[in-house]
């Protein structure tokens, strides 16, 4: 990673190989895998400054910065990781990467089977929130990180950094759990599962072998992203962006593009139908269905967390209906009858879920706060 | 139809024609159309006494009754019409239709098209709510009704009611608008848009032509019908119902039902796709869409409302997201503007936008004050 003053930030990712094998919690063995990684900032000596970065359904490694002098958009998460941002790269060491599963260079159904010398595909295991942090283990033992400074993730992100601190209590310091859920509802669940019938049920998808077939379910992505693009934002957001305008000159009485909103969501679901891929789109979804970090303590999320050892920092937005304020706060609960330190943020807000990637100032300002008594902390560690 | 007090309540439908051309709000004119009927109790001699139910998105004229002895579910509405029930078919002479467009009997995409002596499947018109108003309002010149005692609806049936009142003030002199909106927001307009394109990408679609080619677009509508189902139900509701109970043995790892909220979505949702018309799914998200009771008055909902001489009744259920209780209060201020005579109930429910069709208690009680009400001024007349 290089940081040029008056350019763009660039940096550039690596692929992390790991010999191996890896027994996920479905019973299968991962014979070997890559991760897909991308750093910034420097590991200090002690190694005690490294910040691990979660991404959610559909992220990446590419958390901030840009590849290229021209590229058009930064990371993920530039508003949040770089230097002087609230997760400060002139402080900390953080590490962004794709999850296994993932289709953005890390192995997951895009990858070559070593076994068969043929794709993955619809062969690659549904991979759970447990496995990924066990992967994520090894990518700290690679970099010679006993600790984590902090995990920090929204969304499925964020349940990542809560198994992170239950699963490797000595080894996670801070947990920043931002737009989570200990669980999902049952209407999670649901929307999920409508998102994967449409994949599912798409004749381009033959059983999740499409490439095989030159082919990929480009409708059923695209309505499952449409649909859950809706979930993400808040329906005072979407009111206030778009209301009732229309993009069309009045009434078509036909099925074209009418109104506003629905040349935005057309758009952003042809996008992503070109970009991502079905069979990694599925396994997130059931990730989160499974996601479930007290099921080795009877269901008790309060047992589960009694040997956490990570400080917490909690944030949910108000409007964010997917994962409402009160999932957050359900975990505020159990972690104060844990006895663990937390501190919780609801911030008002118009982005909905959403939100926890947007610059909602008083969002910005905890986080800040809070990673910068971290990084006094690394300083006298 | 026939009243045995021992047996099921006995109903049949008949289909009334209507030879006349109906010039529709598109532009387009329908050379003639019929529209399922079926009527409950008796008119009286003033004719004063006749209630109209309008139905929401996928309903039709069968609301109350059964129209065999063995029929294992009664009319969509029966918690409410009937003998004795809150709008009681002993003192109401009770009309229900199937709406133009609709797939139940009544002229629409599954009807032949005079002019081409085929079906008019894709080329049936795009109905608008005040089409339907027009329509009924023919209905009501055939069963010699000057002035409808009520004017009754949920969701998309309330904004019917609130139509007609505005369309043909001296024609309703009781409006009852439940569950409903005076307009859809862009996240409803959103919903509207990711089931259309369910149904338009469906490789079965045909341009809206399937039953040309023998087939109807299946997967499209069940993925429609999934999501929209998901939206009728409060997150309470589905959490307290199925919340993540498991339908199979423990995770699967795979993409089969495994939980219970997955097995009844896809029931339900398998369901429709066997039994509504997907054109007709079409145009009722659009008469949604379009509705806009306040564009003749420049978009004046207050100046809309001046003219009207109903009474109004209005009622929102406290989980219902779909259409907020905030959106009724929007119609009843307006309401109190044009200085109109409106009783609001904000009913305490569990069961989201569907609580219309529930039994909660005080909803029940409420209406049937109101109708009770109604009918001792019929009485008078």
């Amino acid at each position: 990673m290089t940081t040029l003053p008056d350019d763009p930030w660039i940096v550039t990712p690596q692929k992390i190989p790991f010999e191996t094998p890896l027994a996920l919690q479905n019973g299968q063995v991962l014979p070997r895998f890559d991760l897909m990684v991308e750093t910034y900032g420097t590991l200090n000596e002690q190694k005690s400054n490294a910040v691990l970065i979660c991404h959610a359904l559909s992220g990446h490694h590419h958390v901030a910065g840009r590849h290229h002098p021209d590229d058009k958009h930064p990371g993920w998460w530039d508003s949040m990781v770089g230097p002087g941002k609230p997760i400060d790269t002139e402080r900390f060491f953080v590490v962004g990467l794709n999850n296994l599963g993932g289709c953005h260079g890390s192995t997951g159904p895009l990858s070559i089977n070593p076994e068969s010398g043929e794709e993955y595909g619809a062969d690659f295991p549904v991979i759970t929130v447990k496995d990924w942090i066990k992967s994520q283990a090894l990518l700290a033992d690679y970099f010679g990180i006993r600790r984590w400074a902090a995990v920090v993730g929204g969304s499925l992100g964020g349940m990542q950094a809560l198994q992170w601190a239950i699963d490797f209590p000595e080894r996670v310091k801070n947990a920043l759990v931002i737009a989570s859920s200990t669980r999902l509802s049952a209407q999670n669940i649901a929307f999920n599962d409508v998102a994967r019938q449409a994949i599912i049920t798409d004749p381009d998808f033959h059983d999740g072998h499409y490439r095989r077939h030159n082919t990929v379910p480009r409708r059923g992505l695209r309505i499952a992203r449409m649909m859950g693009h809706i979930t993400y934002l808040a329906e005072q957001g979407l009111g206030r962006k778009f209301g009732r305008n229309m993009h069309s000159d009045g009434y078509q009485y036909g099925y074209g593009v009418e109104f506003e909103v629905e040349s935005y969501l057309r758009y952003q679901g042809d996008k992503f139908a070109e970009r991502f891929d079905a069979n990694t789109y599925l396994r997130m979804t059931k990730a989160l269905d499974y996601f479930a970090p007290a099921a080795d303590f009877g269901n008790d999320l309060t047992a589960a967390l009694k040997t956490v050892q990570a400080k917490f920092f909690v944030a949910s937005f108000s409007t964010d209906w997917r994962f409402a304020p009160a999932r957050s706060r359900a975990l505020v609960k159990h972690l104060v009858k844990a006895g663990k330190d937390v501190q919780y943020i609801e911030v008002e807000s118009a982005h909905g879920h959403d939100a926890f990637l947007m610059t909602d100032e008083p969002y910005i300002r905890a986080v800040r706060a809070y990673m910068n008594n971290i990084a006094e902390e690394c300083a006298h560690d």
